[in-house]
């Protein structure tokens, strides 16, 4: 398996109003980017494992690949709906309205399901579920925990990395410069995948 | 939301070798339309809630969602694969074999993941990864475990519910006979719906 | 560090009413002494590992360590609390009178912390707690769970592994039988230690 | 039960070399006193539950107690060794030269498991293991990990609240500061009473 390479931010870390530079930087460069060199060195032992290895190195190993893998997935998704300015797309806001009760319902419930993770770690996701075929929220507490057949829209990093340089514990307004910053072309390029995917599904 | 219905069991459990009719029946409608019937009710709850509940309500009750809602997931997609008969897929054996090295190869990985898992808890699965567009297989040490960016091809129940009334501490044995009863149609029809997914991500 | 060497049941199997000898052993030699070796095994691996190794390697390894250590420990003293006959001792009685609201109080809570992880795994613990002073009940969700500053005193396996032979997914059957097993000579000698020990922390 | 009452910081936070006082400060009364409100906060709902509660409700809360009463302990004690300050006691020392192969041997793999950790969470934990009767060191990847029979006698936070608001990502500068300031008097006191502990288990 070829080494897996880590993307570059996908936008201009200097102009997020309420997420400074620093932090962005940091943020992609320790966090994310130290994910795929620990992910592509996991992936490197899990291939010369022998054949009679223990259960537990194997296990532990396979744990390891799952956090770094779904923290390379989440914070991609993260940064790349982060690109700032535009307006919550149409797609995105009728699925939502249809299904979670309108902009006002469901942002309350994703705020608060990040907020119940201050002081912790984890993130807070919308995705398309593909197995009931609607909009859905939930949050992980640590990167290995997810739902394996959803299209995530939109994704809210809660580990303490995303925001105590520029807030300390003040989870909320983090929460809040977070979704002033949504990049809504992008998540409604998701949600139009994510309708066109539940449909391959039927 | 309307409540989530269980599905029937997808086979004659009298007709499964090395898999009793007591324990097919015993998992299907003890644990995944327990697993349901907990789902629904977790999800009145969070329905209820008022706006300020504290964090940690929310947060359990999330918890049980997430947990409830994958069990659900997994365990219609175990079953669906276990209706025996069958050779493998054409579709998946050649993907398979691109990417993950062959028959042996893959399936020596996947019961290596899933006995690490005796004696514990977990599922061990088999995805398209709709992020790096291959496919992969995982462990999830329990319910509450897995990767958002995926659709699961074949999946192996390592709860201990799943094989000790017939094999008790077996775990071995229990593979073995999970094998011998793959539905390979099945898990070839998701393969095709897998790779028509893929190509939505493009 | 020399290898930890498993004790043997500390009863007769054939005695215990409600628990076959079939699971007994089982439990006993595939879950308790498994984890043994497992802990041998992941103990040689930390005591070899180079200096320069990866962190995702130690970290796994230690996962593993705790988990199987937590689970010898948690399973002698399952064992020990199991050998049956007696009543429930004076000190353990009043201790938990005065703190727990009587017998039927919290015989009733660990019942429902234990029937809580029925179709799950993991285990239900009183213990007395050395912070606080004072007896409390907790449930973990699997054997890396736990509090680390406490002398359990009644500990109650809720890995299917405990039951399922005997009671399939009955999980408050198994309760029933564990209680009507408990030795209580074990778990008041267990609370007069625990209550010195809470005088050497003053 | 009456509700906990927090503690103060047991030091003056303006002392600590390479630990500021905002960091400290904000540790000590978000994190901490943070979950000491929310573990009397999970308490009162525990205690006001009907005995029909769903058994997914109970379990629910079960895991918030068992989060914030760890958080609690973990916190009291890191706090309390970082009074800075001293030297190694002669009693730790010997007891950690005899087992764990002296000073530098243990330092070493207890600032692995804690850099381990880094980038995620959880705590690196030295206690004396009452099973054994031995010194351990052990990592929680969350604070509802632990090991429920021992006596902690040194407790490092790796959750990111720590340090990122002093050192960023460099989690290894941080854990420098942290050996730095140790508290060995108290170190020193919590092993003799761990030491006479252990007696009391014979």
């Amino acid at each position: 398996m070829p080494e897996y390479a880590a993307k570059p931010l996908p936008f201009d870390a200097t102009k997020l109003p309420g997420l400074s530079e620093k932090l962005l930087r940091s943020h992609h460069e320790n966090n994310y980017v130290g994910a795929v060199k620990k992910l592509n060195g996991v992936r490197q032992q899990l291939a010369a494992l022998a054949s009679d290895t223990p259960g537990y190195v194997l296990h532990g190993l396979a744990q390891g690949e799952l956090t770094f893998k779904h923290s390379v997935v989440l914070h991609e998704l993260y940064f790349a709906n982060l690109v700032g300015g535009g307006s919550r797309g149409s797609a995105t806001k009728t699925l939502l309205a249809e299904h979670l009760g309108g902009a006002a319902a469901w942002e309350q419930r994703l705020v608060a399901l990040g907020a119940s993770l201050g002081g912790g770690s984890g993130w807070a996701i919308l995705e398309l579920d593909l197995h009931e075929k609607v909009p859905r929220m939930y949050s992980a507490a640590d990167h290995a925990q997810g739902l394996s057949s959803g299209v995530p829209l939109l994704v809210l990093d809660m580990y303490e990395h995303s925001y105590h340089m520029d807030y300390g514990t003040a989870a909320g307004k983090y929460i809040d410069a977070f979704f002033a910053n949504l990049h809504w072309e992008e998540i409604d390029r998701r949600t139009a995948i994510a309708l066109r995917v539940a449909e391959a599904f039927a």
